[in-house]
């Protein structure tokens, strides 16, 4: 049995005062959105597993719109999709006694076994918000009583606007969430991608390192604006020529195209709950969001969108056509699954909570504790085991 | 390292003083008699393997007697059973230094490879007492020096009788014991039923729900005499007709047989400690006998049997056959086999103790209520890890 | 979170205050040089992965001196051994962000994406001592700032000396250390070994038990010098008949040979850390060294080399063949694999630390008990979850 008192020991938390929150967040935050499935995964009619944040949720798409309700009967907890039974549209009953809920509202509506029981319309199952964006299914994470912040306030800045095309496509990864998130904005692990056949084929430069310093970052904490740190990459300092022992033992890749975005990707944003925004990347003029979406303490989602400006439909559709000809075997599957290495990597050390007191974090490290702080002084709420109980 | 005071947390088990003792049982009473094999299982000579409430034990038949040993060496812990040894009929020897005890009396009768040592007829491993009915073998789990009580108080009514002639088969069930006991006392479960080939094949009714009151409930806590909850399906309110939002979305299945038992069960009972008998089921004349035996804290053996009276050979013959060709493949694996789907799916939730103080009972659910508390009334002991170390 | 505090509970180590630190060396002991892979393993220029105790340990041959550094970067905690990355042949480099470490004292000397970063030359990797000694590779795992103990100290007498040519293979064996330790020091378990094909190989006798009492037991406990029990065999009262109620079940094997060491073993003793030395054994003349060093808590690397003393080149190759040809499937593979069931039938029972206090140890023990009062004396630390994080 978990209990509450050692899901992040109270004596760790206390040596962090400025990241707490972060080192207790190993489930996620709550009261944020979460981009949990591509509008495609969840057709009409169509119900949809998920875990968010160790919370068993089912999606279901009823006339265009997708509801979210909580995968577990409020009888006896058995789980709705064990058997799923839906009898009306816009109703799912549970397959052991037949307590049937509206998906809208998760009002108990009916017990087909007991019709005239006085809990029915009296009680109600789990829901939880859901909004479509930019072809993303987003579920809100949220307290009862609590009104949704606007989506926009939870998504990197760009991913709305109405000339952004995004194309997408997400995978399970076996590490905590924070892992991806801080693999993802460390400008020092350009390392592992130097075999990237991304490289060959855009003909764009990739150095071994380049090297934040608090000059470089920004952070973003205004009121109702999403609230990230932003690292840019071309003020950084820039290591070619990696040495061991003073011999060049490793080179990085210049680019043969003209200085600046053309040449490589020009900074990189990470953004709360947990997501990420790299500009121009994989090639000048995209941008690639991802989210590491919490789903075990020991897993999470990994969606990478890839964006771009469009201004018809046909460079949407041609932009359609690069992401899965291109991005996707070159970019998703040809340098993502290096950080996807990492990550595993990382977790071998991180599962135990103690290890983020015992890392050897370096001056480089900087917009990763930048991130942190962030976390703690922003999130809106810690999602902790009770929550999934 | 588990420990005693985390088996169930003493938070909660005093949020429930009426049935604070069934909360705690997650393994099961002691000082009671528990169904653990067929006696056919054991034959003459033969050696059986058996997990009783988290206690492992070894059964062997001795003269047409089965007697049962715990299957640990008292000296180093080794389970006899890993490679079994016996030089004489009536006695066991450790593989791994010769500790050789009597089945009789689970006294230390030799050492093997210390035959002069001076705790040669002075220790003992623990035995159990056995008995032997209706061809069922019961081992009774008590603490040392407990006489055991007789059988009859342990069974339910009828199930001893002398006309009573049963034949059944037995599962291991992925779930809780607790979990077992109350879907098979849980009159509104009907509803998983409603696609049984059983309905087809007796011609009988069976509703979506029928619904329980405390005026159809009688409890029986006579001192020596076996303690349980009948619930009276007669005087039950009937459902046939489901409905969603008004219309009847699904139909329960009208007897084409008179009213009464011939129509449908006419009632069911729970017994401490963990048994169950239905009537006038499968059909008419018949009683469905059953036990949740605990194996671990997430498994129980599952025996069904089925009882009728009978006057003579010819007459229980018969009734064994009709077992083996009808009710076996038409209602335990057509109709309890259901139940069992039911259970796994509960266990998903209630493995968390804290789940039975977060479950939503209603009013249909009496019985189970007054079954945990009758538990919690006359269980003559707990089962703890403490008892299986 | 595996807590320090659990690790072995306070409560059953106040019970055992002769043996305290023996319990509590679920892990072994620190300040000890342990046996961890046969010099053949690690050829020039390769890296073996090693579990020592529970941590994770790299060796490399450079230069036909082996190393070894702790498998764990200390930037972020990677795994070295997930991708291997040597620039040149004494460093190695963090595959994830290139930090470079030197084998020979595990100072960073290089950082291939952050060549500025002033941790460079200040900070270590864990490294550990290495010894080679008789074909067998010696890691000490010690604390900070101790410096080794002569390995001569931490192995049994005679293995090292100049005359004595070994030969040997290793088992990973699924059970605690000290499990393995005591069934090779007790000396009841022969009865386990009845069977074994090398009694009629060697024509060397084998009782069911031979039986010590304190008078039999020699400890060496003297300062700078190995710490031991040795339990001489032929002092020991022998049982030959084997009997229940009386009667003669099993009989051992008398040998036909002279008495004395032609006959059969004459002595076993036990040392710290953990090996053990069986005189004139598996023949008369040789001499087995067995090491068990913890891997796990429920692991341990079996390692088995049979000795014998030479006077040549010649002599030293004959006991080469005989070892491969004959020991190696006769002794090893045909007795000792014996007592490696006996050890995972006991790893079932001691894994819960209780166990080691309702064990039922007889007078036969004696020698047991007094190897883990010597452990308790002699050990220079003990390994504990703090140490692996």
């Amino acid at each position: 049995m978990r209990d509450e008192a050692t899901f992040v020991d109270e004596s760790l938390l206390k040596k962090v005062p400025r990241w707490r929150g972060y080192l207790e967040a190993k489930l996620g935050f709550r009261n944020h959105w979460y981009a949990v499935r591509l509008s495609g995964d969840v057709g009409e009619g169509q119900i949809e597993k998920v875990t968010l944040a160790g919370e068993n949720i089912l999606l279901k798409r009823i006339n265009s719109k997708v509801y979210a309700i909580r995968d577990r009967c409020i009888h006896r907890g058995i789980p709705f999709s064990q058997k799923p039974e839906c009898y009306t549209p816009d109703t799912i009953t549970c397959w052991y006694h037949g307590f049937t809920y509206r998906w809208f509202d998760g009002v108990l509506s009916d017990i087909l076994a007991a019709p005239d029981s006085r809990v029915i319309g009296n009680r109600k199952v789990q829901t939880y918000p859901v909004e479509e964006a930019k072809g993303v299914l987003f579920v809100y994470l949220g307290d009862e009583g609590v009104t949704p912040q606007p989506l926009r306030e939870d998504v990197p800045p760009y991913f709305l606007d109405d000339d952004m095309a995004v194309e997408g496509h997400a995978y399970l990864v076996q590490s905590n969430w924070r892992l991806a998130a801080e693999n993802g904005f460390d400008a020092l692990h350009v390392y592992i991608h130097r075999t990237s056949p991304l490289l060959g084929n855009t003909q764009r430069g990739l150095p071994i390192g380049h090297i934040a310093s608090s000059a470089h970052i920004t952070v973003y904490e205004e009121a109702g604006e999403p609230k990230g740190v932003y690292d840019d990459f071309e003020q950084h300092s820039v290591v070619y020529d990696a040495t061991v022992d003073g011999n060049v033992v490793v080179k990085g890749t210049r680019s043969s195209r003209p200085p600046g975005p053309e040449s490589r990707s020009s900074g990189a944003s990470t953004w709360l709950p947990c997501s990420a925004r790299v500009d121009n990347f994989p090639d000048a003029g995209h941008y690639q969001f991802e989210w590491y979406t919490p789903v075990t303490e020991d897993s999470h989602y990994y969606l990478i969108l890839i964006g771009k400006r469009v201004n018809s439909e046909a460079e949407a559709l041609a932009h359609r056509q690069e992401f899965w000809n291109r991005w996707k075997p070159l970019s998703l599957e040809g340098f993502n699954n290096q950080d996807i290495e990492a990550r595993v990597g990382l977790q071998t050390f991180y599962k135990d909570d103690r290890a983020w007191l015992t890392e050897g974090l370096i001056e480089a490290d900087l917009p990763i504790m930048k991130w942190r702080e962030l976390c703690h002084e922003h999130n809106r709420g810690i999602q902790t085991p009770d929550h999934i109980r």
